[in-house]
């Protein structure tokens, strides 16, 4: 039907400075902000997202629902695979919204021409995977694009999980005064990856620490933490998460870089590779915003709970609201004391880290 | 860990046969559901699969989950484009279980590159779609891939519904006797598609058809309507459903050519294509199994509800119990009355259709 064009139909983002998709609208940064702020928020309505787990209600049950795409490259490196992360990774996002994960569905998209075997390896591991996570996945779907439409595989997980508390976890809970935690040192997932990418070679391999966290969220949980905001620190690693909450919450947030650990190993890698391990990449890892009062049983639940969870520190804490002028910021005292604001991502720096 | 081989472990498919992934791996037919029956529901571990969409009990509710991937060719084509496929595919795979379609999922892959204005024309198109099928889109996931490794835009959805009524609806249900029904002319969709991508002009243009059908099967349901069995025909069209069917129920299936409406001028470009309207993918439309009895309602509750179910017809019969030598097979009497076996599609009719 030929109808008179729509002003308000036009593009949102303006196409005279971005004709195309680049590579920076799926990093993690301003672009990719932009883009689901932009463009898919305003026209899909649910624009109060509090995490990437969306939150509905069937006959008083409380779910939470939640859609992920990998696209790492290369498929399979050290200490994981496309196949765990799809896994974990949906898992994650479940349980950064205080949900038991439950089921699972997996999406293929193959290559022609890509090894069966490679396929079979992935299969078993996202079978191990989901164990380990306690998951069912239980619905799935294979496409095959033709040769050189795809890169091998790509892996869609959606997942399922159930709120059990009754806990509101969400960047509007955060207060000032909040302690800011991680659960564990930076960086292992993203270097590992970049390192194969980049064919370099360390005197000892760094190995992708990816891992499912619904366990320790569930059982800070259920320790009776009051959790008031979780993020996984995926794309973008820990300053893009921490921005996204300063603009939601409109508050300024500190941290100490000294308070936060990261390995020798990966702090040497980042340096060779020009990266900033505030920047890069995780999957397993997480930031809490709890009460100063809870700090000590959190602590002591994260260590409890799994090996990587050691390197559980509190790295800062959360500051007054932001003036009009700025909304919300994330300024970090440097090792040597300085004081400088944390900025978003901007550009891509980790391609298909996830 | 250094392991010993385990031999249970090594691939199901046979290596030295498929070394690599084919396109007929996701083109619907033989050797698609060989890779699924084989390799992914003996490791994900729900073997008794009744249709695409799981179903799972939450407190007592029973909901439907279900994913796809939809990386059609081209993206926008004459009466639909990748967006509003994507919804109505999903949305008609939880209407397959009975399910009232209530939340979706939507996860991007972009090539970089892509026209920001065909994002956003795909983008309006799900959002039309997803008000058309009464559902929302409630989370989403956006990842970029280098260009030359995508092919513009792949999308997955994957969604949630409800089923309110207390029929079992599975191949199982299937009974000797059963009219199986469908509801309108085949083939419109696939070949709107495939006419494009071979740059075919007809007299006129023939649109895809593709249509979300939940309403017609809820009307059915609430009008009590006994349904054994439903599916959709999508991926290698009428003839591997029926064929699927047979395969699951243990029955022999019976259609009659003359009964099966498809449009003059969709046999006409088959012709010219070199295709069989019966393997040719649909979507909107759907095969339902019924007793004799029901058949008048279901027609009339069918023929109500929408310009496209207008040609809803009767079009076979359930045979009886396969004999041990053939399970279920499906036979067709032809237009000039010769019986024949319609057997699986085997190789790839179509690729990326949906």
């Amino acid at each position: 039907m030929a109808s008179a064009p729509d002003f308000s139909l036009s593009c949102p983002i303006p196409i005279q400075n971005y004709p195309q998709v680049l590579l920076a609208h799926g990093g993690g940064g301003k672009l990719m902000h932009q883009l689901i702020e932009q463009m898919f928020l305003p026209v899909f309505g649910r624009p109060d997202v509090s995490h990437d787990a969306s939150v509905f209600a069937v006959k008083g049950d409380r779910l939470a629902f939640t859609t992920d795409s990998y696209v790492v490259n290369p498929l399979i490196f050290p200490g994981g695979d496309i196949g765990s992360m799809a896994v974990y990774g949906t898992v994650n996002d479940l349980a950064m919204a205080g949900a038991r994960p439950l089921y699972l569905s997996a999406g293929f998209i193959l290559e022609e021409g890509l090894s069966m075997e490679t396929l079979w390896q992935v299969v078993r591991s996202m079978q191990a995977a989901a164990q380990q996570a306690e998951v069912e996945i239980i619905t799935g779907d294979t496409k095959v694009v033709d040769r050189g439409k795809g890169d091998g595989m790509f892996i869609n997980t959606s997942g399922i999980g159930v709120i059990e508390s009754k806990s509101e976890i969400s960047p509007h809970q955060v207060r000032s005064g909040d302690a800011i935690l991680i659960n564990g040192d930076l960086g292992r997932h993203g270097i590992a990856i970049m390192a194969v990418r980049e064919g370099l070679d360390f005197e000892t391999t760094i190995e992708s620490d990816s891992a499912p966290v619904a366990a320790p969220v569930l059982r800070l949980l259920e320790a009776g933490v009051n959790i008031h905001c979780l993020r996984d620190l995926t794309r973008g690693g820990l300053a893009s998460t921490l921005n996204e909450i300063a603009l939601s919450s409109g508050l300024n947030l500190h941290i100490d870089e000294s308070l936060i650990p990261v390995r020798e190993d990966v702090r040497g890698a980042c340096e060779i590779l020009g990266f900033d391990p505030l920047y890069v990449a995780n999957e397993g890892r997480f930031v809490a915003f709890i009460p100063q009062s809870d700090v000590a049983l959190a602590l002591s639940v994260l260590r409890e709970t799994s090996e990587a969870d050691i390197g559980a520190s509190v790295i800062g804490q959360v500051g007054k609201q932001a003036t009009s002028e700025f909304s919300g910021q994330v300024s970090l005292t440097s090792q040597i004391g300085a004081s400088r604001i944390l900025d978003w991502l901007s550009g891509e720096q980790l391609p298909r880290i996830c």
